[in-house]
């Protein structure tokens, strides 16, 4: 990740994240070399002579350059914001490191909508991820919902996407635990809370989980973006457990995207008399995936923590008593060395203004020190 | 297996069937080494002085000796003969090699009543061992049921244990398919049609199928018995199939048992709802037993032939138009080389003056003859 985080940077990411499709490692792969900025300064300049540009490179601008009219990620973030919402790019303490497992394909940006950490993030609790077929049966609803208020009730968030079927019942069922207790991550914008029949499920997961997307607001969920969003929830969840899936179900390519990450993979078997169990069966059958049956082996499978990241960077406590603007500085300082202003800037992902205002009132309360340009925690 | 095959060692084994409880390592090792009559003669001289016995041998001997009282093997087998049934010991061309696997635990003799060969002999297709809970469901039972009558129609014996439940479901299924398509292996004795409600399934099995018991005849089902049943029963099948069982169900044992013998073990999962289903779950999630849903997972389970042996000593239709006996000695017969008359009386099973009778009517038939005193197949 080139070390650019500014609130440039942050603008460009949301820029890029609506001139591409999702998934798409030539976009990614410019993003890491150039930075997001200097990678839509080289786009605009390159949409204007296109015919100078090696082939390889005049294809990714043809295909990015049409969405440059219109663009005005300013606009996009501030709406957003109005419904609450924020973007999170990578070198934000809330982004996902384990998105870093997708490489060149993994979002350029998260439009994030209600509280707490994105699960996948350091230090943060992981969320399982709990996906199955829009055409579920009633025996598979009811164990999705009864496995996510378990796992919900035991602190650990259900990412799912918010789809009919099983994915509903596994969002209302850690719903049903705690209000926290739920992620659902779209195919189409964060704006739109689709399907429209999950609308008030959606909305509810808003005001105490979260509402994720990749693609900018106002995007369209179409089949392609489905099939990409997939490869989002495999990587967010410490685990993946799929509950019911018919042969050739979409669940199966979370399940699938879950293995090619090496994350633990669980299914939740069924009557073989039912088609809708198939799929799982056959994730059984070929050893890709393990039978689980309750809340406890769940668990299991996603580890004796949940959590990404051996060590946590952020030790329980250490935020405690600090407002969102000092926690977030304070984030970013490493935890054994000193950091320049500068650095802290680019880490929090907010303005220098912000960051030596929440420097001052850290020092204060005696939780940071200044040594020549450099501050470091206070280790007690 | 020592070379002393007479009909003394056909009555020998027999006796040592009632004289020690299936699955004892000492009675195997013993008639291992010593051939099963030398070993009933020690046997009965040591307990004329037991006190001279080195330690070991005397526990066994006390275990052993107290069932020589009343002891009369030819009473056994005549009477057990009379309800058509044969007793079946190492060396006869139907004792199945398969439960070598065994070793010492192995069956002293096996008490056979019904048509055909006993699975897991050498050349006979093998058959599929279908085990599970006697507390089933009428799920379990139906899944049982199709999947038992498609193995057999696919000319795969199911082996069970006679049992409530999933076992009878699993042995109606193959009579269903045809009256040849199943095999029940009791605890207590051939003699008694064990448990009573399941006396005309087991007695209409006699006419097409097998029931088989280690036991000699009058022997009474006890819980130890039940148990070592089950390795015999996994030790015939090519493969051992699990359709429900719980937690502690005595089909686990039989799993057990085969997962030890590295057969290749399957599990039908069901709904994680029923407790009927939480054994096999367990099977899968440890690993221990592959998902299977359908008949044809299950003959690839069992591999390529469900045979045992690489190179079937008996090719279809080489006994067609044989009596009985005539059958037993030309099958007693080497594929390809010669065989003196009493080499073919321990090889048959049978007197050396049926032995001779039988090679004069094939010989009048063409189908052997006589080179010296060594006779030999007629190979068209």
């Amino acid at each position: 990740m080139p070390d650019t985080h500014t609130p440039d940077e942050r603008l460009a990411r949301a820029a890029w994240s609506r001139l591409t499709e999702p998934g798409d490692p030539h976009a990614g792969a410019t993003l890491a070399s150039l930075g997001a900025v200097d990678a839509l300064a080289w786009l605009r300049a390159s949409a204007r002579r296109p015919e100078q540009l090696p082939r390889s490179q005049r294809a990714c601008v043809e295909r990015w350059a049409p969405r440059l009219e219109g663009l005005e990620p300013e606009r996009d973030v501030a709406a957003f914001s109005r419904l609450g919402g924020r973007v999170v790019i990578p070198g934000d303490p809330e982004w996902p490191e384990a998105l870093a497992d997708l490489g060149p394909a993994a979002p350029h940006a998260l439009w994030v909508r209600g509280a707490g950490h994105v699960p996948g993030s350091a230090g943060v609790p992981g969320g399982i991820a709990m996906v199955g077929s829009r055409a579920s049966t009633r025996y598979g609803e009811t164990v999705a919902r009864e496995l996510a208020f378990g796992i919900a009730d035991a602190g650990y968030r259900i990412i799912s996407g918010g789809a009919y079927g099983i994915d509903a019942a596994a969002h209302r069922g850690a719903l049903a635990a705690t209000p926290e207790g739920t992620v659902a991550v779209l195919a189409g914008g964060a704006d739109r809370l689709y399907p429209a029949g999950n609308e008030a499920m959606l909305r509810s997961i808003t005001e105490g989980g979260l509402v994720i997307a990749e693609l900018a607001p106002g995007a369209s969920p179409t089949r392609h973006r489905f099939l990409a969003r997939n490869r989002v929830i495999a990587a967010l969840g410490a685990a993946t457990v799929v509950v019911e899936a018919a042969h050739r179900s979409g669940a199966l390519s979370t399940a699938n995207h879950a293995a090619d990450l090496l994350r633990p993979l669980g299914a939740v078997p069924g009557p073989v008399t039912s088609a809708a169990s198939s799929g799982c069966h056959r994730l059984l059958r070929e050893g890709k995936a393990v039978c689980v049956t309750m809340v406890e082996e769940v668990l299991e499978l996603a580890g004796p923590a949940g959590v990404f990241g051996a060590e946590p960077e952020v030790e329980p406590g250490l935020l405690d008593g600090l407002d969102p603007l000092e926690s977030r500085v304070f984030d970013a300082l490493p935890a054994h060395v000193g950091a320049e202003v500068s650095s802290l800037v680019r880490a929090s992902g907010l303005g220098i203004a912000e960051v030596l205002g929440a420097l001052g009132s850290l020092q204060i309360a005696g939780r940071v020190r200044r040594s020549g340009d450099r501050w470091a925690r206070v280790t007690s």
